[in-house]
């Protein structure tokens, strides 16, 4: 390991510890204070690793950190992304340790963020820290940390737009993916996109006592089940009109490819403690988790959910439903087609209302770049193996905002696993991981400037 | 109107809103201390109307309240059931004024168990203590007030087998119906039993990031939504194999005389709020809601359900779903039908708990008889019209429960109205109602006894 990152590991360690103790849920309007002090701390942190300067730029939402370290606007720039805002913690019962009260144990430190996406994240400043100590930055680098990455990114896009010329740089470079084992790295070159909504269904309009009325009018509960049910065919396809229209098949040879990655679905379903597995038929499941669109109901709730029985009919019944997109669907489009169709199948005893949260378009990453082969060089310096490229089940809408706005390609080095529990209870991150990827971040910007030059 | 009852009408509202702000939730082990203060309320409440004695009797869970007012033991006996607990009071945001506040407004007044079963088992503690005032007690009363209704009635098999020779009576006599409406009053003659269950439906060992597993794994949310679906096939009947086996089908000449029951559909969707209506096809609503049994989802939660958006794969569903049955159904019959059904149609990437709750039987009681007649006649005095005899859909599994242990036959003389808002918010309950109950329930009283002597 290079030698500065080895001397310092603890204090990287506790530094980080530090940032996950602020409970940055950028969904909870409770956390407004810890979300913007989480902004104040990366500041700070990015002036302390010797950016030029680390500002906090406002936007209508929660400030984007911004910095920048600049040797000779000749030399190659890159613009690193990243977030510091994390996914609510709940359900808090599951966790073993409370969620922001980072705990170091068997070789990994647990925290709500510890890997998505501040342990990712906070690899970047360590890196910039290690470069400019030892005197040897090759490059130019600028950050751009946010703070409502799992809320939509709702700001970002006037925020690039506005700051167009000051964020010019040759790539993009964000850990905020996973590496297919410990023992087999890779690079994600795609990613989902996601249309995400929130529905409605209102039958009576009070609750009403199931003895009196029960088997006369129809239950919103019932009827949403139905719907719901509706959405996906025996086939486990979405049955949303045009919803497969603008799908990117892969071709023949991009399939075999694909499957020469070493699963093993038995071990797969073992680690999530199933004994079957459920997708689209005619794909396998690595298939399904990255090159082909879904649909999860992510939250459902109405009626009595207390304890004991309540023999009510209920007014209302609601969920949140997602779907995952894939190249080249459109957000916006699947968005519309799915309330459309919603809306459509909603029968006569009932009131439907449909209200679009946030979405984000899939986007894939050219693996014949020279940002891509520093990437895959670096991995190999750092961990001994060629990484080889994988399409991520994910979304991070930035990628093909990036490409939109500022004309940029972005390369996906990120070092989490998939194992590592983020959106979950109990999420963590591996120190292995932690230390190898500031290494790792380094080495890119090594070989990328010299890979430029050429 | 009586002159006691209307002398003394301002004091007896008085004091039934004091019952009312007892927050006795059976189902809530929070208001435990509330259940028991209402106990030893209603216990005083006895006392004082002139009972020759009242005591509070504890089973395993809460205590049955017992009273009697004995004349002359050669005299006939009626003994009063009643229930002193109430409904959860959720969803508390939907109230109007505090349910726990009563209120009064146009001619109603507002609280949680108002009309079920508060405001109608206190007409009873007021009719005794107006025939005891006026020393005209016609007959021997005994009553029983139970804190148990609402959670499925689970101590008082054990206490009506235990004190079979106290509970010796010629009727029971019950006020925890309703009547058609206040122009068109009637005597419930039947009513639907109760299998109330809870589902857990498990797919992965934890919440999984949707965008990193969301097409691979079985969404335990999606998958209940298609079982309970299934449940229901496209005509509104139960799938449950065996489900109607043993229902009573009326005969078309019963069916004739229900269709004579003034009732008209368009008006009673206009106070639902409704567009349509939902149930079994090949039944009028009216028959829906009380010759046929039922199946109802009451409750249903599983993953995200907090503001915002939050993309989780959640490892858990649950549900709460009850059965409303008919004469000749079982209630543990159909729990079991119901707990293998469902166990058998989850497919394989799911685990599958089934909890059964409570359960009632169904019950007829008959028209023929001289407690019947006397109900009749008394509501004819008092309200100027001949009540209709009407099947109702809620449980009340003590009628069968009395049947079996005891013997006796129960006289369902309810006084509420469908519109009353029982089990939902801002429940209410007529004063109209209220006091022209407590007079025909003296006057059912004094006519029972007098047809018995002949």
């Amino acid at each position: 390991m290079n030698q500065y990152i080895q001397t310092h590991k603890d204090r990287f360690l506790s530094e980080l510890s530090e940032l996950l103790r602020i409970p940055s849920v950028s969904a909870d309007p409770k956390c407004a204070n810890d979300v913007r002090r989480a902004a104040l701390f990366v500041k700070k942190e990015l002036e302390k690793a010797g950016a030029d300067f680390a500002e906090i730029i406002e936007t209508e939402g929660y400030p984007i950190v911004y910095a920048e370290k600049m040797i000779d606007p000749s030399l190659p720039t890159v613009l690193v992304y990243g977030h510091y805002d994390v996914q609510p913690p709940d359900p808090l019962d599951l966790w073993h340790s409370p969620p922001f009260e980072p705990v170091v144990k068997d070789g990994k430190i647990y925290a709500r963020g510890a890997c998505d996406d501040k342990g990712q994240m906070y690899m970047h400043v360590k890196a910039l820290e290690t470069l400019v100590s030892s005197g040897t930055v090759p490059c130019n680098i600028k950050m751009m940390i946010e703070g409502e990455e799992e809320v939509g990114s709702d700001n970002l896009e006037y925020f690039v737009k506005k700051y167009r010329d000051r964020l010019a740089a040759d790539v993009i470079l964000i850990s905020d993916t996973s590496i297919f084992s410990n023992e087999v790295p890779s690079i994600t070159t795609g990613l989902r996109g996601l249309s995400y909504l929130e529905v409605e269904v209102t039958g009576p309009d009070r609750d009403l006592h199931s003895g009196v009325y029960g088997g006369g009018v129809g239950n919103p509960i019932n009827v949403l089940c139905d719907m719901i049910h509706s959405l996906l065919d025996e086939n486990n396809r979405i049955t949303v009109p045009g919803f497969y229209d603008d799908v990117q098949e892969l071709t023949p040879e991009e399939r075999t490819e694909m499957a020469k990655i070493p699963f093993d679905e038995i071990h797969y379903m073992q680690k999530l403690g199933v004994e079957g597995l459920k997708g689209e038929k005619g794909y396998t499941t690595l298939e399904r988790v990255s090159i082909r669109p879904t649909l999860d109901v992510n939250g459902i709730w109405g009626g009595y959910t207390g304890e004991g029985a309540k023999t009510v009919l209920p007014s209302k019944a609601f969920a949140k439903i997602s779907m995952r997109l894939v190249p080249n669907q459109s957000s916006k489009k699947i968005t519309e087609l799915f309330k459309k169709y919603f809306e459509s199948i909603a029968p006569k005893s009932v009131k439907v209302e449909v209200r679009p949260h946030h979405g984000g378009e899939p986007a894939v990453t050219p693996i014949d770049s020279v940002a891509f082969q520093a990437a895959s060089r670096a991995f190999e310096t750092a961990w001994g193996k060629k990484p080889i490229p994988k399409r991520e089940g994910g979304s991070i809408p930035i990628v093909a905002l990036f490409e939109k706005e500022l004309g940029l390609k972005s390369v996906l080095m990120g070092f989490g696993l998939d194992s590592d529990n983020i959106h979950s209870p109990n999420e963590h991150y591996g120190l292995m991981n932690f230390y190898k990827g500031i290494e790792t971040i380094t080495l890119f910007h090594q070989y990328f400037a010299e890979m430029m030059r050429k």
